[in-house]
């Protein structure tokens, strides 16, 4: 139990289904890097008693225990009320450096200071303070003595925005109490385009031959691909990681480019981290994909220095007009075709002026499907300063699974194309 | 005990932090319409001996435990096993159908059939088999006698696309056998635009008055406005569901039109639904907000009837050059300004030719921000038949989260033209 932790997230909108818990995993991730192992997440109900019951359990088997929510100005909002229970608090008292912060912010927001904002800095007086500069809720390290053996009860906002800004400095307040003496070391490495049982069998040898104490997960998601993530719990520091490091390289021997990154690297960071470096610019045309292809890219940090711009170009006038489709290609092979998904390609490279273009053109549902052209049906035309290259790609999922696939076929499709032009 | 339900998500990649679980929000969902009420969510790891102490455990003090996850082929993949255990399985036998559909599932994704595959048909003897129609992993009801009394266990993939398509048929199954008879009843109300704390001092009195066990929750997010639940667990049942939609209909006459809808609905349906519903057309001119406008209307089914498309000038030469702003007003007032937004949306709406366009300006951030332009800074303009709109907003986050907010306060601000040009 030395070195294990836990997250309990609190409110009655995640048992009943109306948020999902985002907060459970990028708390885990920080606890990781500071070498504690999370044994367990939990989510409870606003209530009074199961939230004391429920932390006071959890606190008497880890070494810290991370709550989020049920810090709000409302009065579903209780947890402040179970952190005193529980730490044997006497009495409130205002947090002088976050009441200023509240005021702060009710001005920039142009709103009146009422009682329920100025009531946001009362904190139990065990309580270290965590101050909370995205929002009005402070935060909260307890120190729970257990005859003479420490724990430490963290409690964040659920706003994931604020609870984001505050966790690096509340671990930090509680590593400089606590040296770790385990670690954890993780690698991810990111593949696209491969199912999750052919992957498996074209790296089974590789997978029996992992150096012991070093474990193998998949992690399959449409959008992303098939991550695989190696992990070492024990054993010399120096040495476990050297084993992951090495088992990784032999894997990219193996998977070559089907490997698009590693860790948080997306698609779209690498494409554009790719052109970037080349001092390459792009522009996207879309018809089902909606906008999302060029969503993705523009959301990364500096994708201006890459991006011109895109045309969505819902309605067949707008390929004609805008892309100069011409309108004799859509009669004689339809809108969903190889040969319109290239002349948009052509058309947006031409009419933006940019080194590259994707273009996308296909069915996402539910309706407009025939035998011939099913739901599901992409073409990807990327034209290059020495070409236009397409591909043809089926989905089999609703229209928001399929509009998803798409974009991520599409920049795959892309990556590959660069990556190879530049060979 | 009666009528309570946990779900517990199985999978090192959830505790390490790399997924989030969207599943266990889902489930409940689905658990609450039956009349279930979830008590706790947990998430444990890929571990024999904590797999089947967890399960049993929650078996033991709920009527429905729903297992997700750690039903792949590959080697990390161990809850059938723990399954078997828990139900006191003596044997695995091939399920026919699955099998069947593994080997059309191969087929059709041009893989060779392995064992890998094969052996996911594989089912502990006491399982009720769920057959999985989009993937490989077979889900299970185990129906678990304890002293006379039933509780059942259900086992579905991890795999969201795969589960939501399972958990339906699974809890029906369980509803032939038992009758649930008590109920939960949720309306959720959808406001945009009015921070918490305003919103909870506006309502207050209205809060204050709400009947006897009627209870009121508040679920704040960047994206979707805040919502305000109405939930009663008790009572008599057409007398409780009255109280709810009574007070949800005098919630509506203090917020008026800052309610934008009800449960799923998304400023993006909404707009769609009200532009559809008048016949009217809509295009889309974003610059910082980088298609994602576009992408949240695309992603509505049959948005085609309202969109025509869409443009990201993301570069001043596309905002001239393809949606005709005049070189003159960006020199004079800069592209983040009142005058270029307005431009924008007129080019737009000529080019496209549509009924009503809406264009967006602005500073996504982290770097392009001056003391009079922060980042952060949007203007929004919306042509409509009578006129153009514009609407400045500032929002205080990082890049993606900047680009959230600036998509929301698009759409409200469109939606709120559209309902008044109509009055």
């Amino acid at each position: 139990m030395l070195n294990t932790a836990c997250v309990c997230t609190i409110g009655d909108e995640i048992l009943i289904g109306q948020i999902i818990d985002t907060n459970s995993s990028f708390i885990a991730n920080k606890l990781n890097l500071l070498g504690y192992k999370v044994e367990s997440m939990v989510s409870i109900a606003d209530n009074l008693e199961s939230i004391v019951a429920t932390i006071n359990s959890l606190i008497e088997n880890h070494k810290i225990v991370v709550v989020t929510g049920g810090l709000g100005p409302t009065k579903d909002d209780i947890t402040k009320q179970a952190l005193s229970i529980i730490s044997n608090s006497k009495s409130l008292v205002y947090n002088q450096s976050q009441l200023s912060l509240i005021k702060e912010i009710c001005k920039v927001r142009e709103i009146e200071l009422s009682d329920l904002n100025r009531d946001q800095a009362l904190v139990p007086d065990t309580s270290e303070v965590i101050i909370n500069y995205r929002g009005t809720a402070p935060g909260h390290i307890f120190t729970i003595d257990k005859n003479g053996y420490k724990s430490y009860l963290i409690s964040l906002p659920g706003v994931p925005y604020e609870m984001e800004d505050m966790i690096d400095r509340a671990l930090s307040t509680i590593s400089t109490y606590e040296k770790s003496t385990s670690f954890i070391y993780h690698k991810v490495i990111n593949t696209f385009g491969i199912p999750e049982s052919v992957l498996a069998n074209k790296i089974s040898d590789w997978e029996d031959s992992l150096p012991k104490g070093v474990h193998l997960a998949y992690l399959p998601n449409p959008i992303s691909g098939v991550k695989l993530r190696l992990s070492t719990y024990s054993g010399d520091f120096a040495d476990s990681i050297k084993k992951v490091d090495e088992s990784a390289i032999s894997l990219s021997d193996i998977l070559k480019d089907d490997i698009y990154g590693y860790e948080d690297d997306t698609l779209e960071s690498i494409v554009l981290s790719i052109l970037s470096s080349m001092n390459m610019s792009l522009s996207i045309a879309e018809s089902c994909t909606g906008g999302s292809i060029t969503s993705r890219l523009v959301s990364i940090p500096n994708s201006s220095k890459v991006i011109i711009g895109g045309i969505t170009a819902y309605s067949n006038d707008i390929k004609t007009k805008i892309l100069n489709v011409n309108s004799n290609t859509i009669d004689l092979f339809g809108a969903v075709s190889k040969e319109c998904a290239e002349e948009m390609a052509i058309g947006i490279k031409n009419n933006f002026n940019s080194d590259y273009s994707i273009a996308t053109t296909g069915i996402a549902g539910p309706s407009g499907g025939t035998e011939k052209k099913p739901i599901g049906l992409l073409w990807i035309a990327v034209a290059t300063p020495n070409g236009v290259y397409t591909h043809k790609f089926v989905s089999k999922g609703d229209r928001i699974r399929n509009i998803q696939r798409f974009s991520s076929e599409s920049l795959n499709f892309l990556r590959k194309i660069i990556i190879n032009s530049f060979h």
